[in-house]
């Protein structure tokens, strides 16, 4: 199978890019696809004849997840690449669906060849990936990996009061379960970074070696709500200004750890939100994420060790959730990496800060992600964007890569 | 009419406190006595024909406010003793009610004694000086005062949609224009304080000289809702991180201004207050109060000298409203002040941070507050309480200045 190096078509992506686009496309160039939507049942059935007039075959399993697969000449566990179709509400033309194109165009670039490949090669969308139709995201993902229970995320409810379950038979992509991937050679997820470390490195390819342990606490500190005009200072229990000196405390310790830990306090109410009450009550949240266990570890020790009383209010912490780190396949990522560097792309190893199909994935099947620039690091939103050249790279490392485990 | 001097009848004063407060009152043995509510009508009925026992002739203004008048020999602008009968939801048996008991229990003591005063007597009922069925707050002394439109204050609605206009004349209550309260020798106001200064300080009687000016303001904070995981920390505009340092600038620089200045960032939005999101708005108001415009001045200076970036995000500051300091009678306060020494009571003179009814007052009759002590500062609440022997002092102190006003 010894051959010229092979490149995929980079016009046929750009414009493939663009048809996919169609479906869902909103006033501002953006996309709405909401899983199991009119727009996601209608992508699913143009992915479906795509793949199809390439001889692909096509299954699809109880959550609602479709596989494509192009046939093998050995009877060995499938080359996986796959991602999702689904969108938020008024996001962009490449999360999610940038990782299903790049399979389609692996396999059209095969079968322009003429490659029948020696390990069948699988083209996946997992449904739901972003939970903005029905909570969780990576809803079917983590019932494939077992981290969610099925017959609880059936009966998730939609904003109309529609389950799950009820979208899925309804959509008419209901299948079996016997259908689900159980086994790959690889699983290989293409997908934007989501944030501007690439752009700003200016850097064609991220190799993702893992996908970063986050911890989220909520802190809420009680104090007394007197009147604001009669209260002298020293006699209030002012939750609004325990809050502060806390989050100033915690942000000095926080920025002392390491540059790579990112952390956020992105949800905060203050009761009774008058502005002539004293406030009694402030709980905000933190959620801090780090590769290294051990510094997310100390994270955690900040936060428990802040003071049980602050500006003679009460202050307690609650761990929301924490999940560790998940890990690649190391072997995958080498892979990738040589193909990087065949490739003469400028690339570094990065972690993933935001949630994906693949860490999921990775608890079954060995695999590994791939990230190409978000210019201004924007995702979630019709400004997102990722250049026609970027998606072509980032293909291209995958192509290699794929290549490389069929030449074995 | 030199004569023996006088007190009033404790035991009277301690049955009527709780017979008033048995309209409305609550399991807790709080009150709830909104506004032209049953509780109100009821107990402006039960007022009424305290009022006419007494020889006293009632008449209402078209805002609601009751008079009760005990006659003088004289034809000359009544001593008025007054305040409000309305409560907030769940409040207490002294806030508001304890001005209008103090004036019936003087005319109750005059005519115990037989004396006929030489000036007219009245004793008033302010229509919804809470402002908590119908806003604003202190709404019929704001009509008398100029303040606030009547036509505007007739098409406030409360929570059902009901019209204040509609309410009041439902109540009986849709009274005379031409019985406001247009000139009086004194406005005499009790009032519980509402903090906690007195109680702390072992005091009595607090002299009121004035109901302090403040200011508020609505600083606005917009930064960028990047992903929480994605984006590294030199490369955020978090609107939460601004406001954290911006308000540790303000109290830094509030907190050197003077002792007796009382700020508060009572109300604090976060947008979009996602915790995996970076917030992108922060909207906060600093609304602070001192008796000395030129403080209050300095208030002001202090937040239009804010940065107007902040972190990478923008600060912009809104002033949403402010009011001078109003100064009551020094007539009438250093009278009281006599009346307080004569009595022997423990007193401090001190300045009003809440609104009263009396402020309003002041701007077209010759005005002055007393104040007697909150047990633990409450107000607005089941718990707020006064001890019956403090309300009988401060009763007695404006008896002692209505006789002093009575001998010329």
């Amino acid at each position: 199978m010894q051959q010229q190096k092979l490149f995929i078509n980079a016009q046929r992506l750009a414009d493939t890019i663009e048809q996919f686009a169609d479906f869902g496309r909103t006033a501002n160039n953006g996309v709405t696809r909401l899983a199991l939507s009119e727009q996601d049942i209608a992508v699913r059935g143009y992915f479906h004849s795509c793949c199809e007039q390439l001889g692909m075959t096509v299954v699809v399993d109880d959550m609602g997840c479709m596989y494509a697969t192009l046939a093998g000449t050995e009877d060995t566990p499938p080359i996986v690449l796959g991602s999702h179709m689904d969108t938020v509400k008024k996001g962009g033309r490449f999360d999610g669906i940038l990782g299903v194109i790049a399979g389609l165009e692996i396999v059209r670039t095969l079968v322009d060849h003429g490659i029948t490949p020696r390990i069948p090669i699988t083209v996946m969308n997992f449904t739901n990936e972003e939970g903005a139709r029905f909570e969780p995201s990576m809803m079917a993902s983590g019932v494939l990996s077992g981290k969610f229970a099925k017959t609880d995320m059936l009966n998730k409810k939609d904003s109309d009061g529609i389950t799950f379950g009820d979208a899925l038979v309804q959509s008419g992509y209901a299948g079996e379960e016997s259908n689900r991937i159980q086994a790959a050679t690889a699983y290989l997820e293409l997908h934007i970074e989501q944030g501007p470390v690439l752009e700003r490195e200016k850097l064609h390819i991220g190799l993702v070696d893992c996908v970063v342990g986050m911890v989220c606490y909520e802190i809420e500190i009680t104090g007394e709500s007197d009147h604001a005009g009669t209260t002298p200072m020293d006699m209030r229990k002012d939750a609004f200004f325990a809050m502060n000196d806390l989050v100033s405390t915690l942000r000095t310790q926080l920025s002392a750890l390491d540059s790579e830990l990112v952390y956020t306090m992105g949800r905060a109410n203050i009761y009774p939100n008058i502005h002539t009450v004293i406030p009694n009550k402030v709980i905000f949240t933190l959620e801090a994420r780090h590769k290294n266990e051990e510094v997310v570890r100390e994270v955690e020790r900040i936060i428990q060790s802040l003071p049980a009383v602050q500006g003679d209010c009460e202050v307690t912490t609650t761990k929301l959730w924490g999940r560790d780190t998940v890990w690649f396949d190391p072997a995958i990522c080498e892979r990738l990496e040589r193909s990087v560097q065949t490739l003469g792309y400028s690339y570094k190893t990065m972690a993933s800060g935001a949630g994906h199909d693949a860490q999921f994935v990775a608890s079954f099947l060995p695999s590994a992600m791939v990230f190409v620039p978000s210019v201004n690091g924007k995702s979630h939103c019709e400004e997102e964007l990722t250049s026609y050249e970027d998606c072509e790279k980032g293909i291209n490392v995958l192509l290699d890569t794929v290549l490389g485990i069929l030449e074995g």
